[in-house]
C-alpha cells in the first residue's frame, strides 16, 4: 500500500477546519470499513453520488476484501483501520462492519479526527453508544448512524406531509413490516442471533416511528418465534406513546405468509386530527382530508440504475441518506441520524427487549 | 294490561323444564325491555326469526314505549319489569336498557325464572357482573350477553378459517376499527361518557379478539381524545397477549378521517404459521397460503330485508346472534357469549382503562 498523506491525528480540530474540508468543490474522500453483504449498497451509492469518493477499503477477511476491491475498482485495501488511517488521508470512514467491531473502529476513527458513518445498531449497548458519542464529541468528529429506512422515498413523503400539517396533529400511527422473505439466505448469521427481528429490522421501523412521530415516553412489546430453525424472535409487536401525544403501533414479522410479499417495504398509516395518510404496498399514498376528499400520490421512487428488486427500496434510501450526509458534511450540520438522535432509537430497541422479557411497559432511556 | 299467565317464580327449575320450553315446535315468547335506539334492531331481528315472538315491551319512558309498540305492533306494554313478569308468561327477556338499569332488570328476571339476554356492557363493574352471573346460576336461568360483533358474517368466516387450521396457529392479529362516523347524532349521551370508545365500541372489538384468538393474559392500552366536544376518549390502541400465544392489536377510533369510511366494519389481519388472512373494507377476504397462493372470498353478508347501510353490518349480526340463541335455548346449551364468557370481555375493558390510566401493562381478571 502506498503512503498517501496521513491526517495528523494529534490535531484533529485543526484537521477538521482546514480548507480541504470546507471547500464544497473538493471531493470528500472516504474509507469503507467492512466489505460484507450490505456494504456493496453503500459502495454503489458513494460511486453514484457527486463530490465523494471511496479512497480505501478495510476488511479483516482477505478474500472478501480482494473481491470487493476488484468489483468496485478500489486499489487501496487494508486489513486494519489504524494502518488505513495512518496511511490514507480520508475525510470520513463509512463503517459497514458488524456491531461488535464498532467500538474499536469508531474510537480509532475519532482519534484520527475523521468523521464517521456507522451502520446500525451502532453499539451493542446503550452504555457503549453513550461512550462512542462522547468520544466523537471529544475529538470533534461527527458520528452519523447509517439508519436508512427513514430515508426511503415514500417515508420521506409521509414525513413531509405531516410536517406541512396536511393531516393536522397526528394522534395515531402504524408502521407495519410483515414478510416471509428468506433473509437468512443472504445473511445466515441472522439465524444465530438471540436478538433477531427487533435488533435487525425493528430498529429501522422504530426509527421511522421516531422520525414521523417524535421521541417515545413509553413502550410495550410482545415478541414470539415461529421459525423453529432460528435462535431469536421473528415477530414483534410494539405500542409506543410518543412525547408529542401520538400513539403508534410498530409491528414486524419475518414469519408472515403473503402472496404479494411487500419485502422490504413498510406500510404506514397515520391518523391526524384533520386527515389521514395510508401508504400501501404498491407505493400508492392516499391522503384523506376533511369532507371525504382523498388524494392519491404515486410515490414510487426513482430507482438507482444499479438497484435491483426487492432491495431497490433500501438501495434508493442508501443513496438518499448518503447524499444528505454529503450536504450536511459540507454545511457542518449534524445529520438527522447523528449519534445522539440514534441513541434514542437504540434505546427503543433495548426497551423493547426489556418489555418483552418482563411483560411490563418501559420508559426508554433518552439522550 | 291483561293478566296472561305468570311464571311461577318460586319454582324456576320446574318452569325451566316444563314441556313449553323443551318443545322445539313451540314459539319462544320474549319481552323486550328498553325501547331505545338499538332495541329496534333486536326487535326486527326477533320478528324476522322463526319460532320466537316478542310478547311484551317494557320501558320507563311512556312516549318511547308507545311509539315503539305502535311501530312493531306489540300490544302488551309495561313501564315496570316486575309487573311485566308477573302478568306475562315469557320464556326470556331481551334487555336493551342502559347498563345502569341492568342489575335491577337481570335480578328481577332471574327471580322469575326467565332466561335473559342483556345488552353490553352487561354490568358497570366486574363485581356487579360476577354477582349477576351468580344470581342467574342460582336461579337456573341462562344469561347471554348481546355481544354481536363476533357474529358478523365476515368475522364468523375468519373464525371458521382459523378453526379449520387454514393458516395454522395464529401468532398475530389486528382488529382495526377506525372511523369518523358521527355516532353522537343517534346517541347524544355518548358525548357525555367519561369512558367512551373502549366501553362503547372497543368492548365489541375486544370480544372479537377473544373469539378469534382466545383469552388474554396481558394487555397494554393507550388512549386519547381528539374531539373537543366529548367527555371521554375517542381513540384507543391496545396490545393483547393471548393465552394461546397469539399477540393482537385492537385499535379503534372515532376521530379518523377516511374518504371511504368503513363504519361500522372492522378490518382484520391474522398471521398464522401456515398462512395469513386479510379482511378488507369491501368484504374481500384474502387467504394467503404457503407457496404464494392466495384465495379471495367475497364475504359480503346477505343483508336482512329491513336493514339499511351503514348499520346493516351490525343488523345482520343481530339476526345471527339471536338466531343462534334460539337454537342454543332449545338445545339447552350456553350461548358463546354467555355471562361467564362475556365477563372476560368486560374484564378486558376494565384492564384497558386501568392500563391507560397507569401506563402499565395489566393482567385482566378472568372468570
Amino acid at each position: 500500500m502506498p503512503y498517501i498523506r496521513p491526517t495528523d491525528h494529534r490535531q484533529p480540530d485543526i484537521a477538521m477546519d482546514d480548507a480541504h474540508h470546507s471547500n464544497a468543490s473538493t471531493v470528500l474522500r472516504g474509507a469503507l470499513v467492512g466489505c460484507g453483504f450490505f456494504a456493496a449498497n453503500q459502495m454503489r451509492a458513494w460511486q453514484e453520488l457527486p463530490g465523494v469518493a471511496i479512497a480505501a477499503l478495510c476488511d479483516r477477511d482477505a478474500g472478501r476484501l480482494a473481491a470487493f476491491g476488484d468489483t468496485f475498482g478500489i486499489e487501496h485495501r487494508f486489513d486494519d483501520i489504524e494502518t488505513l488511517l495512518t496511511q490514507m488521508a480520508v475525510d470520513f470512514v463509512d463503517i459497514a462492519a458488524p456491531t461488535p467491531a464498532h467500538e474499536t473502529l469508531v474510537t480509532a476513527a475519532a482519534h484520527y479526527g475523521v468523521d464517521i458513518i456507522c451502520q446500525k445498531p451502532f453499539a451493542g449497548s446503550l452504555a457503549t453508544a453513550r461512550r462512542l458519542i462522547n468520544i466523537c464529541r471529544k475529538h470533534g468528529v461527527s458520528l452519523t448512524v447509517h439508519e436508512n429506512f427513514r430515508w426511503q422515498h415514500a417515508v420521506r413523503r409521509v414525513a413531509e406531509l405531516i410536517g406541512e400539517g396536511r393531516i393536522g396533529r397526528p394522534f395515531f400511527g402504524r408502521i407495519s413490516y410483515r414478510s416471509g422473505f428468506d433473509v437468512f439466505a443472504n445473511q445466515p448469521y441472522l439465524a444465530t442471533l438471540e436478538r433477531f427481528i427487533i435488533q435487525d429490522l425493528g430498529i429501522h421501523t422504530l426509527d421511522m416511528a421516531r422520525a414521523l412521530f417524535g421521541d417515545v415516553v413509553r413502550l410495550s412489546c410482545e415478541t414470539g418465534r415461529v421459525n423453529p430453525d432460528i435462535a431469536g424472535e421473528d415477530h414483534a409487536t410494539l405500542m409506543l406513546r410518543h412525547e408529542a401525544g401520538c400513539v403508534s403501533v410498530v409491528d414486524c414479522s419475518y414469519a408472515t405468509t403473503l402472496a404479494d410479499d411487500p419485502f422490504p417495504q413498510s406500510l404506514i398509516e397515520v391518523d391526524g386530527d384533520r386527515g389521514s395518510i395510508r401508504l400501501a404496498a404498491d407505493f400508492q399514498l392516499t391522503i384523506h382530508g376533511p369532507g371525504g376528499s382523498a388524494t392519491v400520490e404515486d410515490v414510487t421512487p426513482t430507482w438507482p440504475a444499479w438497484s435491483e428488486a426487492p432491495w431497490n427500496v433500501i438501495q434508493e434510501s442508501v443513496v438518499a441518506l448518503q447524499g444528505d450526509w454529503i450536504e450536511r458534511r459540507r454545511a457542518r450540520e449534524p445529520a438527522p441520524t447523528a449519534g445522539p438522535d440514534n441513541f434514542n432509537t437504540l434505546a427503543l430497541v433495548e426497551a423493547a427487549y426489556q418489555s418483552a422479557a418482563t411483560g411490563q411497559s418501559v420508559e426508554p432511556e433518552r439522550w
